[in-house]
């Protein structure tokens, strides 16, 4: 059936041009879109200075919103309670077990402070505080995502933050009791304290600066849209941002022994999100390519989201031919993948070999899909390569540290000579005679 | 002699305007300065595309410097070695001293990988990692600072990152047998790979885009001007970032027990750095407060860094009354401080009120200039009131998570059918599929 095969790329990493086809497939430079940029700066601008007006001017115009007052964007407790009673009992449970494991892993996460005494009687440390109010973000636009509540509130209740502020895009607000109502019950169940039907860059500012409204949070956390992005990076400093996030991808590497059937499903799952996700196979076995190749093209006109799954396939989609076992790490390497599949027979000989990724699934008996929605981990991760140096969103993204420092009269005595030296050097004499006075006998 | 005193803001807490007052003498807001933006736009634009000619072309341009060609801007290892070696033998004692016990403190914030496993054999975990390569802003400018070549990169080397280029502004290339030296020789002991004599804007779009010469780094850490955090602004995302920083700041709590010329010379030892720099006391005891006044008063005249401390006292310093321990600890917590001093007689009694600081000195024995130089906790602190969500730098800092999931067979069947729920709630076909087939007998 080779000749009717969907049409996604075959790469091939022995070739010389194999580098350069990678790095185009990848397109990791970040959209700097100026339009963007400025659009948000704008508004921005105007929920600083304006705060709710602005808030409710922009969920109108965006959101196609009739509200003239910020109660009518707000979901209280109770209603998140009510929307949670009304559930399936099958559904409710499914989120409750969700929410059980995620809340598990994350226990584990959670930071102590701690100290030491040195022998002069000095203590040195790190307080380990939770964040007092956090902001988090959960994506509307092209599916509805109860579980991205989960994931984002429960890291943040462990870590014991005071006060969880959550947004979502209004539309689910319209439709209170469709896709809405799932969010609504995922808030109730992960805990969230207060929740506005509002989206885009006005969320973000609302969150970063408060309103009249809504308080100012410390940390934003959560993926949005291009807008939320841009929104993000602009208020990065006045307050705490997880990352910075683009379209969702996954790389899994297979041994060939893996039904090929389930990797082309596990390559839908990730493409099923957006046309821009990045579905990536690599395999040092060919006939193995050409038989998920064959799953994928038998597949595909089964699936309810095939526009958006064939679009993703065709244009960011690819199944790599790696010659062997160290190529294909070197790749997945390059890839830094937000999610990677090791779907092979022994996953921890090649786990020490894997050096950027946010989350790493592995043998035959680990889809992405268990990931995203219940085994425990967050499915909130580093995308675009950033896993090179972002972590996926996690209770210490909740937790912030103060050090400790308490010299005894003796242990400033040691070590005041040291900063004394050192500061006569950089030429700063205050620092020089505010340490060399705790030395007795040192202060005239 | 209170006629004479010096001119510094005396505020009192339990006057009805003191929150407006306190927070015009804060000024917390970042100065947005679109002039700045644009230029540092231009120069990432230029670097990012064109690589070490545009560095050449900026260093030449800014640091006016006669450079042609990026090896006169590098320095080697035999270099930095040269400068510790020719360093008088108590200062170069003074710099290991420091060294040794900075890599003390953090040592003990070393993270390390976790996994457990559930009873039906499937293994969760968390895989922690350093980072491939650093890059360290040293910041030059109005004072030359070795002591931030040790806090920056010992954090990375007990991280374990690969490689660590650190940048310092070119002036101290020119001088190696001056300034330039004590960085260098600085850098030798805390085992930075690569260095350049090279600053500003133009600095970061190196380290985070990297050119011919300088290799791309996966995290920019260290603070700078106006033109290095709007360049770590732009650059937030392609590469990662440690924290926003604007200009020191130093807030003191003093029972009145503390003598009153140690508490202004401390107070000196923060405005020293900068007319930006902002250094605040806080006492329970007016009167205390007028004897640290007559202090500030008579010592000034002898501060060989006069013009900088009275500007930065005058304009941005404050002694403030509060009328007990709670409304004082509530003031701390409204500055959220960089260095928070508690000169009382028992600080582990206010240690617990304190919510939001980056370095907290406890006692009357431990002025913030210990810890700058030597006490062992890193001096790279969030500025701003931003420690109410970012972190002293640390080895956390250059270590990064990924997940791992490893289902077994059983462990998978018990997973999948929650997340097929979620997933067809969700209106994700492939997901549910991706998930469901891993259950014995559901897939056809």
């Amino acid at each position: 059936m080779s000749e009717q095969r969907f049409p996604v790329s075959r790469l091939d990493a022995s070739q010389p041009d194999f580098e350069q086809v990678l790095n185009k497939l990848l397109d990791r430079r970040m959209i700097e879109d100026a339009d963007v940029a400025r659009t948000v700066a704008d508004i921005i601008y105007q929920v600083r200075t304006r705060g709710d007006d602005a808030v409710l001017e922009y969920t109108r115009r965006f959101d196609r919103l009739n509200v003239d007052n910020m109660a009518q964007l707000e979901v209280s407790r109770s209603q998140m309670e009510a929307a949670l009673a009304a559930l399936e009992p099958e559904l409710a449970e499914a989120l409750r077990h969700a929410a059980d494991r995620i809340r598990r892993y994350h226990e584990r996460q959670l930071q102590s402070s701690w100290q030491y005494e040195e022998d002069d009687g000095s203590v040195y440390g790190q307080h380990v505080i939770a964040l007092d109010r956090a902001g988090l973000y959960v994506p509307g636009g092209k599916a509805n995502y109860p579980s991205s509540v989960l994931m984002n509130a429960i890291p943040a209740r462990v870590a014991g933050v005071k006060e969880i502020i959550a947004v979502v895009p209004t539309p689910y607000g319209e439709d209170a009791g469709g896709a809405g109502r799932l969010i609504f019950a995922a808030a109730a169940v992960a805990g969230v304290d207060r929740l506005f039907t509002i989206g885009g860059a006005q969320a973000i500012a609302a969150l970063a600066f408060g309103t009249q409204t809504i308080a100012r949070v410390d940390k934003i956390t959560g993926p949005g849209n291009v807008f939320v992005t841009a929104a993000k990076k602009q208020v990065f400093g006045e307050v705490g941002i997880d990352m910075i996030a683009g379209p969702s991808e996954l790389t899994i590497v297979c041994d060939g022994k893996t039904d090929p059937d389930w990797i082309a499903m596990d390559l839908f799952s990730q493409a099923e999100h957006d046309e821009q996700a990045q579905s990536i196979l690599i395999s040092t076995d060919r006939e193995y390519l050409d038989a998920v190749h064959d799953s994928i093209t038998r597949l595909m006109p089964q699936m309810e989201r095939q526009a958006i799954i064939a679009t993703s396939m065709q244009n960011r989609g690819a199944l790599i031919y790696a010659p062997d076992q160290q190529n294909a790490l070197a790749i997945c390497n390059q890839i830094a993948p937000e999610h990677l599949e090791l779907s092979v027979e022994k996953p921890d000989e090649w786990l020490p070999g894997i050096r950027h990724a946010g989350a790493i699934f592995m043998g035959r008996y680990t889809p992405e899909a268990l990931g995203d929605y219940c085994a425990g981990p967050c499915h909130v991760l580093p995308t675009s390569g950033t896993a090179r140096f972002f972590s996926p969103l996690g209770v210490y993204d909740f937790q912030k540290r103060s050090s400790i420092i308490r010299c005894s009269e003796q242990g400033a005595a040691r070590l005041a000579p040291v900063a004394e030296k050192l500061a006569y050097n950089e030429k700063l004499q205050a620092h020089a005679l505010s340490a060399a006075w705790r030395i007795p006998g040192r202060k005239a």
